[in-house]
């Protein structure tokens, strides 16, 4: 299988850089292609603004939406965007690693995200309608594929646990899980997460590759978190309620929408 | 008072230009200052590298928290993150306004965050002991000033609900409120948000802004989001749970975190 790698980390020596190492390794030994798109190494431009849109005339006013409509449809993107579109296309399966900063993703990966996530690409896919609304959320253009994050975490694992002072880690990465990998469509897997990783100690990395190095050997095989699809009747539509009596008893916010007892989708 | 705004959109002729002209109109008509940060406008450098340690040795590996706490000790942090931390300590609230891109503000403005956030600054302040876990969510530099997000969404309010397939606007700006915000002390209002922003008719600006300006006027008044306070008593350290008892009965993640029956820290 097809493998890309999205790496935001400065550092080569660097924690990330190791599990990026062991990642790319034991993918290898599995028998996937593996390609990597090393951000920083690759001078990645992060911000979103009028150069993305060489097409748009010198006074017209940016749009952004429609101007990513209209340079995706005439392949006006620019060089940069459009080799990383095609890995997309190219790979079973995406990898987004990086260093949890400020509880999400540095700014030059959401600046990939926001340039190659483009119109017609990742969103505003699919017809609107009183049955359906739009590709998304489990369908879409890179449906049928899989994606997982790779996160350091500066903080202890109990901050992050159901009662932490931070936030539950699966509540902080729903933005990036449900509603940048799930939404075009791909099947998202638990992150890969490790903790205290602010002076890490060397002695732990033993445990930790050999960890990572399951989780790359079962990257085709692990359960998907299981996101309710959109289009596929838990949802009213336009309202895009969550259906009266779906949800665990007693459950708010983002668990709402994975489907823990195989609703719906499942029957 | 003194009001920083810090604007993520990359034109001017937005309904983002136009919400900014009257927050800005409305303060000065009040007779606060106002400072404007325009990210764009201003060629902000998005991303954290080496450039920004420029006192870094050559082949010095790039710690990130190191090279951030080193910085901000000695003062070499760039010139551009050093006026922003000045207008950060001159403005009595700060005002982050964005288009909300993939449920989460802009790459341009995350990087604002990643680089002006400096370690000493905004995290890695005060002590850790068995009674204190840092001065963090809710003490800390920022302490005692206000801070509210104006944010563009193009999405219906419908998606953003407590049940809409989005997940609630509150939990997709918790990260931001809670994580960027109430961390280094800021006491956090509840955040103007503007929905099906995308091809937003001009008939609808009427009300939007009168709404704005009334948010504008109550800007010094408005009583924050009740987070709790990490180090008055809420939290068992230095686990950091939540301890229990506390919260809602049957309150999950981010929900847990603001204190709704005026808690322990009111008492």
């Amino acid at each position: 299988m097809k493998v890309l790698i999205v790496y935001a980390h400065p550092e080569p020596r660097s924690l990330n850089g190791a599990l990026r190492e062991i990642a790319v390794k034991e993918l290898m030994a599995q028998g996937h292609e593996v390609q990597v798109s090393d951000l920083y190494a690759d001078g990645w431009k992060s911000q979103v603004d009028r150069a993305d849109f060489p097409s748009l005339a010198r006074d017209e006013r940016l749009i952004t939406v429609a101007a990513s409509k209209k340079a995706f449809e005439a392949g006006t993107l620019t060089s940069d965007v459009k080799a990383e579109i095609e890995k997309l296309l190219w790979a079973d399966a995406l990898i987004l690693q990086f260093p949890l900063w400020w509880f999400t993703m540095p700014a030059i990966l959401k600046g990939w995200v926001d340039r190659v996530f483009a119109y017609g690409f990742a969103y505003g896919v699919g017809e609107h309608s009183d049955r359906r609304w739009g590709d998304r959320y489990g369908e879409g253009t890179l449906a049928g594929k899989r994606a997982m994050l790779i996160v350091t975490a500066g903080g202890w694992e109990e901050h992050y646990a159901a009662r932490g002072v931070n936030g539950p880690i699966d509540d902080l990465l729903f933005p990036i899980n449900h509603g940048i990998l799930y939404y075009p469509g791909y099947d998202v897997l638990p992150p890969f997460v490790v903790y205290r990783a602010d002076g890490f100690d060397e002695s732990r990395l033993g445990p930790v590759a050999e960890h990572l190095r399951k989780r790359m050997r079962t990257l085709f095989t692990t359960r998907p978190i299981p996101y309710r699809q959109q289009n596929a009747g838990d949802y009213l539509i336009p309202s895009m309620q969550l259906r009266p009596g779906l949800g665990d008893p007693g459950a708010t916010g983002f668990g709402l929408h994975v489907d823990n007892e195989g609703g719906v989708n499942e029957r």
